[in-house]
């Protein structure tokens, strides 16, 4: 049984381990390989709205997923999320649950929409992920992503609204 | 004849009026009416790569912009742009001025590309301005900029590749 909680600060290290291990790979966030830790830390705790950790009936953390507003002012009712899951975790449908707590967290947060700015296009498995999850494609960003092995590579801009009435 | 130089922290006054007169329309950018100036002084000033202005003989600063990139580490290579002109002087060519001259800059400091994230969909004027400069519509944001007449409208994702080669 997985459950998902707010994130806390005593959670740092085991994320980070996580978060370093995804970025070092290059081919799927757009945090860098090289990235220094308080820069990270900034970017996934102390920039967003809220920070949440999955967790398995023992408590380890087998993810952690951020939700912030995309844009400020009037751009600030659609939000902005980014899922990683940790190595030995994946396969088991923790992004879509991640995916589906942060929507529901988003409406409960007073956010419109979720928008991901860069879905990388050698990702397949994120894009139908996201499709099945609701999400379209807004459109194609040429080399938009620094691949690590692929170079300059193409990146997708994907949105769903959450809430429809005005 | 216009020129434009980097921002200093004397054109501050100036530039905040404008701005603020800018945003307090609440139909083409993103920051919104009631910002603070320290918000927008970090945005505008002290975030962004570089800050310009554009000035009239007279030194009169007529518009600014300020150029940073659009997304951190493997997308860092695609920059992002914001233009305003100053109300009197509108209508003279001002934001082609600083778009050209921003594109040269950003070529000089290594971006590859130039994303604006929200272009209001009932802003024809821009739109035109941004296709007339190369940059192609990558996507629709459905109802992603809440603005302050007609309430939420569409926005635009538009993108241009200043740097084809590999």
């Amino acid at each position: 049984m997985i459950s998902i909680r707010r994130f806390g600060e005593s959670d740092w290290p085991c994320v980070w381990a996580f978060l370093r291990a995804t970025f070092d790979a290059g081919d799927t966030c757009v945090f860098a390989p090289d990235s220094a830790e308080a820069d990270i830390h900034r970017a996934w705790i102390e920039s967003p709205s809220a920070t949440y950790v999955a967790t398995a009936e023992d408590g380890r953390i087998l993810g952690s997923y951020y939700l912030r507003p995309n844009q400020p002012g009037l751009g600030s009712h659609v939000c902005n999320c980014t899922y990683v899951v940790a190595p030995p975790a994946r396969g088991q449908g923790l992004a879509t649950l991640m995916c589906e707590h942060s929507q529901l967290e988003a409406v409960a947060m007073g956010f419109r929409a979720m928008q991901f700015n860069l879905v990388v296009s050698t990702d397949d498995r994120a894009l139908r992920l996201w499709q099945k999850l609701g999400f379209g494609v807004i459109g194609t960003l040429p080399r938009a992503f620094h691949h690590q092995r692929f170079g300059y590579v193409d990146a997708f801009v994907m949105y769903k609204e959450l809430v429809t009435q005005v």
